[in-house]
């Protein structure tokens, strides 16, 4: 095993952004009262921290984020701003528990963005986080871009920012190219360099946004953001499902304190407020996740479910699928249908049945009612041989 | 950066396995001219090896391995069959170029499912891997369950079938439970042990199938199973697209050998034969892969995309969309979209139009087709007051 690959995951926090990241996400479009269902529900479930929009990008973001940290909710309430006094001014007199802001640190960013240098940015810094501090909220400051800024330059701003006194660093894989291990190295050694706590954001346009978190975790990052369904820029950030799945197979007890069975209401509410599905493939609650096709696999689900099942769909208030009515199935599956039928069958009948079956998807797709049509009609001429033998008897 | 972090790929072959593990996906039912369509489009975009269910199936699977056999596609054919003579006989006389043999080597397989001893497995690799290699056919040994397998087991059985000569061993993490930097870690140790090629299989049920096979890469893996929009058992393995945008961030150098816009029929082709949408998220293809929304990167993107993209659409084929017609919107978004418009209006005009616009879709979600009548009309007036004053002066 690799050094410090994780068998216990050690503390950490989900900080929700579907209120922010998630409101990037081109369809998305909430109103308030969407954003007070998705606060509660988020909060029922029990992320630790909540982050809203800007309060400067609207009128309406202003009173919303007003309006959620005064909703009194368990989860600490954070709204996310450009590192500017004006912002932070506006930030805290919302009313939230927490400001994290972020000012883009790659080369790319510095050009086309904010134009800003190195020591400009530690400048603003020295403004933003002392006001921040006496106004009494957390403060988490984030690089953007952090992969492709060079390591000289983010960790002589987060050393400065570290000595300012915040909460939080912030590490961003804004566009999405952090691949694990460079991830585990990056917040490995911004672990040795600072006494804050370690936030990771994570995009997911090449793939690795669960991984990328995890490895974070691994390394000594302490804070996770995360969107329902991922939802954000682009194609989105570290789902909060996903993430809940990755660490619950290391260790179940790790996400024990959420209240998982809202996971599918989460996923599900969320996707109805944006106008998509949610993905066939979604982890733990897509319709797929705990459906067992192959026989081999559904034999051995049958004998014990952890042979094909690193998650136990009933920790989520789920339940799993093993599928008979195809090309692959086994007879092991189709004599442990028959027996939930309440049907005698033979283990010579099943794998007789088991190559009709077979056969017959072959030529179409079948229903599982053909398949039970197809175990009781063989029950009942069996049953119906022995009635006229005992009958003959 | 971590040792061997690769900022060049080393050369790599993709076994797409959509017409095998993608079968075993619940909603998969692929007809002969759907395989053979899927097999011609999979040849055509370029990938090295397709994979087919095992023709002891059923009788179909059986003749479509043939079928597809035959096809003489450059793409080299391969079957996956139990490590049993059996199979093993009937996949050499379908005619495919090579024979992917698997045995579960976990605890919970060898108890659950088959019921063998290692020194059995073993066993039986040296009787079914010399009747194949004598048979003229690429032979691959995998074990099943790989990551929760002793690794003392493993590395047994991977020695011995090594020593029998096998094209490639397998590393499968068929329950999805594999974190990357153990996935490094195993195939590292791996690649010092045996002669023969790697291949890793991974499943995405914790959000880890892309991340994997990329670390596999990494520690010296030389072949990536993958299927079109990752379908498979459960919620299915590491996506064609998603390793296609892994690499590509990367080394865009290294997936230049193959067909890229072929990627979104390839998407939407498979996606309608097993009756699901392309997800929203999907990497590449989704909907909202090459979409921005807030005002920062919106105005960073129209000054260089490479700031908040990691992908270049165009090299598959597609087009970027920034969206301006919402909350988050900024004012250097809203000029583009004017110039694009060949209206012309002042930085003033268009920095109170962002207002107008940001007012407005606070209040009801906006289309572009009415923040293109915004701008039109504000041209308008402007050119009417010029023309006023002109005809005055």
């Amino acid at each position: 095993m690799p050094t410090n690959t994780l068998t216990q995951i050690k503390p950490f926090s989900i900080i929700d952004s579907t209120l922010r990241e998630g409101e990037q996400f081109v369809n998305a479009f909430f109103t308030t009262e969407q954003k007070v269902q998705l606060a509660t529900l988020l909060d029922e479930f029990g992320v630790e921290y909540l982050e809203l929009t800007n309060p400067m990008a609207s009128p309406q973001s202003r009173d919303d984020c007003a309006t959620i940290a005064g909703l009194g909710l368990k989860s600490k309430i954070l709204t996310h701003t450009r590192c500017h006094l004006d912002d932070a001014r506006v930030a805290v007199e919302t009313g939230v528990d927490g400001v994290d802001v972020v000012i883009g640190t790659s080369s790319q960013l510095r050009k086309f963005s904010h134009g800003r240098t190195i020591d400009e940015i530690i400048g603003i810094a020295r403004e933003v986080i002392p006001f921040l501090r006496d106004s009494g909220v957390e403060v988490r400051f984030s690089t953007e871009d952090s992969l492709r800024s060079s390591p000289e330059d983010l960790f002589r701003v987060y050393e400065a920012v570290d000595e300012l006194g915040v909460d939080r660093v912030g590490v961003a894989d804004t566009v999405g190219v952090g691949s694990p291990r460079q991830i585990y190295d990056l917040v490995s050694q911004l672990r040795a360099r600072v006494k804050a706590d370690i936030e990771f954001h994570g995009h997911n346009d090449s793939g690795c946004a669960i991984a990328n978190a995890y490895c974070a975790l691994e390394a000594g990052a302490t804070h996770i953001d995360t969107t329902v369904l991922g939802i954000g820029e682009r194609n989105g950030i570290t789902s909060l499902g996903g993430l809940v799945a990755r660490l619950a197979v290391v260790d179940p007890q790790s996400v024990r304190k959420y209240n998982l069975p809202l996971l599918r209401e989460l996923d599900q509410t969320v996707a109805s407020m944006v106008d998509i599905e949610v993905p066939f493939n979604n982890y733990i609650t897509g319709f797929c996740a705990f459906t067992h096709k192959a026989g081999i696999h559904a034999k051995a689900v049958l004998n014990d479910p952890s042979t094909y099942e690193a998650l136990r769909p009933e920790d989520f208030g789920l339940t799993r699928y093993v599928h008979i009515a195809h090309r692959l199935t086994g007879w092991n599956a189709v004599r442990s249908r028959a027996e939930q039928l309440g049907l005698t069958l033979t283990d010579a009948q099943c794998k007789d049945l088991t190559n009709r079956i077979k056969t017959l998807a072959d030529a179409h797709a079948l229903t599982l009612e053909q398949v039970d049509l197809l175990l009781r009609s063989e029950h009942e001429s069996a049953v119906g041989a022995a009635e006229r033998t005992s009958a003959l008897a």
